[in-house]
């Protein structure tokens, strides 16, 4: 029996007719047998065109097919992106004091739910060493002061340097600096609790609680400079009622939020994620 | 047989040991057979009691009932509310343009499910008059400008008049004033688009829809100076994706507007929320 | 300013390698500009294809593409649907006593959410007349009796014959003969409750009631010959608790149903639903 | 500053006049102070009283309010359950070899979200030995046969004989016998799949995913001599489509089988639930 390999292209490019057939063809040109296949134009006139590609590659040279997509690109003005599945992404984990979001992940991790290896977690307290040297998974404490913030990113840089594909901040409770997250654009996920309304600023569960909102939720972003505004990859919510707590609150948030973050992991480590600007195209 | 009838008694009172005795001792002399009793404290030391009794009243008479309580209240600076449901509430309906609200609460008034008599609904123009009329449902057009704004407003007060107990803006695009609302204090519900990020402004669903949110919702909420900030009754959510346009985000906006509206004024009707400052307590 | 027209084209075929640059091609060739593509394969060596593209006909003759599309099935034994929005589908509603699935249909049809002509209401009561009048729709009172099913069915038929596309059977309390079904075959929804877990048989809300179930549902399915066993096209359910009597149940029940039902009409509608054996692929 | 200590009384009494204010003025004897009450009657006239009482016992002696409620019991015939918050229920956890359920639990247990102690985990396999080791759980090992089914039991039976309160299936994968289940009435919970509509027997996911489900879902139910049939605590559903596979759905039915599981057990740990026949009444 042949060996057969699963392959994702993403493909981004302005919109053009009979761009469709030019991506199949050259598919077809190179063995590529399309198993799904999604495609979203934004505007059919002067649009983006999005596609995700999931294909088995029986006889394909990715290589090959790798170089006749460079000529295409530059072509036509567009982005790909080509994986496969046999080279799994790398995924760095950023955690502080709370563990839920981390066992989540470790979690569906071993349960090959999450397709990823995990070189190593990395943290700006201690308190979690155990959770990931007992699943294998190598620590790095880096304690951070305020005065010598970029010499603790620096050291964080060079752990990661050639490591790892993407960052999960799993309830890490600092903020990164711009040029950490320009060496890893679209590519750090992070989760944060969300209310209807909105509350901006310290204390957002005391305050819901306070305010007496009946839904607690979460949204899994990718970061970018303007703190928890990036593209949206994944959101739900919970119900709630007057008998909780403003502590209940925050473990019902536990819950939406290592469900959220965990299922934006999964969507992209999968590649179903496609950012066009501040917002996704999520093929799921 | 002999007639039954099903009473609610609200109350709220500061914290104080043996209170639900009190009361359901009470109710007992008077010969309420209590249905359902549900109580919450806000803090068992020096908190807030919420209650909600409902029971039948066979032998009960209402009225010496009432009068008992107001002794209590005087004793123990509590506030009561009894309803029967041999009276059902008079409910005005606020429309402008927009119909999906108004048909929905019309549905489940017709179909027994919102208790309430519906002696007008009022609005400030002319498009739902059909809707309401081939109803049986007397229709008012108050139009408006900026300039006499107080005047339509005085003209809706006088229609209401000792007719009406709460007041639904079902899709109202007017902001009422503080005198009005004065007149109706925590009864007068609201329906308003939620989302997470919240997006405070003109054009909510274009900014949702930039933004690439996963999640619409709303919010019934109870209107207080202000504006959509205040008490919450209900709120739910609706899943959507990137192939919803800003329009298709408006459709599903307006299922789950009509939806979470209808839920508030059911439980608004069946006395089943308590106001406790900016938040409400609801027993369902 | 040229006249766009959205089309839709459905197609089920056998898995062959290329058989999208096949279709897409084709499409190009047509001067088909492609704004939707999905495609899913059940098994990437022998399974089945199901594609939907919806295109933007700027200067495609529709007749001349159905032509080449005929060639292309009986080359490759596949099966299409060629759909033009310009040509809205025709849906003839049944109705037994109950108005929510109706008046659902009938608000989201006025709205322009659902996309079909209404030719007319069929029922074997004559409650529901004044609904379907009132929106300008002719109503067909056929009274129904155990001996002579027969000829109302055919009294039916005759009035649907070259009329309308599809049928919704909005709470339609009868069971239509296999002979009725095969002349709509994946053509016909249904709508009914379902619960977790199943209670087959008479009176279902009030065993569910008995049992406590947290839960109730609704899944709208195409009719065939197997009581509500059909293809499944949407389902949803309600959170429910121990205060809902069994009528409460059955007015939770109401609300779910009309929005299942809907929300399938809506897929079916927009040639979003592909049947194959007994289940569906939904393209949402 | 004195010692607070929160306790709960459950009491199922046959509907009486007065019964609250008999209860609750026996309360106030002891000096208890209440602070949630929830109460709800099948039928005013001759139904079933269901109490849930959460107060604070500052002066309390609950030992003598027990002898007062064993009078109260013989006196109306009613059942009731007292539960001090400072002696912690006893939880053991039967597994096979799946260990989602068994993670969620001691994740929840670990982060004081269920406030239970875990003096044992029992499996029928030696696989999830070192998952509960790790977290300071002593683990026991009791093979199975057909044959000597009764002997394992037996030998479960002995380990827990006075050691815990109730029991939690977390995915345990053996039929307990009506012997064993009568030692423990109403005090074993297990979680199992659930869909819309049923699927009763072997491989229920491979034949939802051939009707095409659109919702899987998790029932926690006490276990009766009914396989899967005892009273219903808690249900939830997950949307799935066409793109999973049968395994895929296996893998969502994990994360809503430990979402349910544990919040049975929370409200169960919490005495939220009161059963009456083959049904639950949950106060949350």
């Amino acid at each position: 029996m042949q060996k057969r390999n699963r392959v994702t292209l993403l493909i981004t490019s302005p919109e053009k007719l009979g761009m469709i057939s030019t991506v199949t063809n050259l598919l077809l040109d190179h063995k590529a047998n399309i198993v799904h296949l999604d495609q979203h134009t934004t505007d059919p006139q002067d649009g983006i065109i999005f596609m995700r590609v999931e294909f088995e590659a029986v006889d394909t040279e990715l290589q090959k097919l790798e170089e006749d997509l460079h000529v295409l690109s530059r072509e036509h003005a567009l982005d790909f992106q080509l994986s496969s599945q046999e080279k799994r992404k790398r995924m760095a984990i950023f955690v502080s004091k709370s563990d839920h979001c981390l066992l989540e992940l470790i979690w569906r991790w071993k349960s090959n739910e999450i397709p990823v290896d995990i070189p190593l977690v990395i943290s700006n307290h201690d308190d979690l060493r155990e959770v990931a040297e007992s699943h294998g998974i190598p620590y790095y404490h880096i304690p951070l002061s305020k005065e010598r913030k970029d010499e603790a990113e620096q050291k964080a840089l060079e752990l990661l340097k050639g490591k790892v594909d993407f960052i999960v901040l799993a309830r890490y409770m600092q903020i990164l600096s711009p040029n950490f997250i320009s060496k890893f654009p679209n590519q750090i996920i992070n989760i944060h609790h969300s209310f209807l309304p909105a509350f901006v600023g310290a204390n957002p569960y005391v305050r819901a609680f306070n305010r007496g909102v009946k839904l607690i939720g979460a949204t899994a972003h990718y970061v970018t400079n303007d703190l928890d505004e990036g593209p949206i990859i994944e959101q739900d919510v919970q119900r709630i009622n007057h008998r909780y707590s403003a502590d209940g609150l925050k473990i019902a948030g536990r819950h939406v939020e290592k469900r959220v973050l965990a299922e934006a992991v999964s969507l992209h480590a999968e590649d179903k994620v496609l950012v066009h600007g501040n917002k996704t195209i999520v093929f799921k």
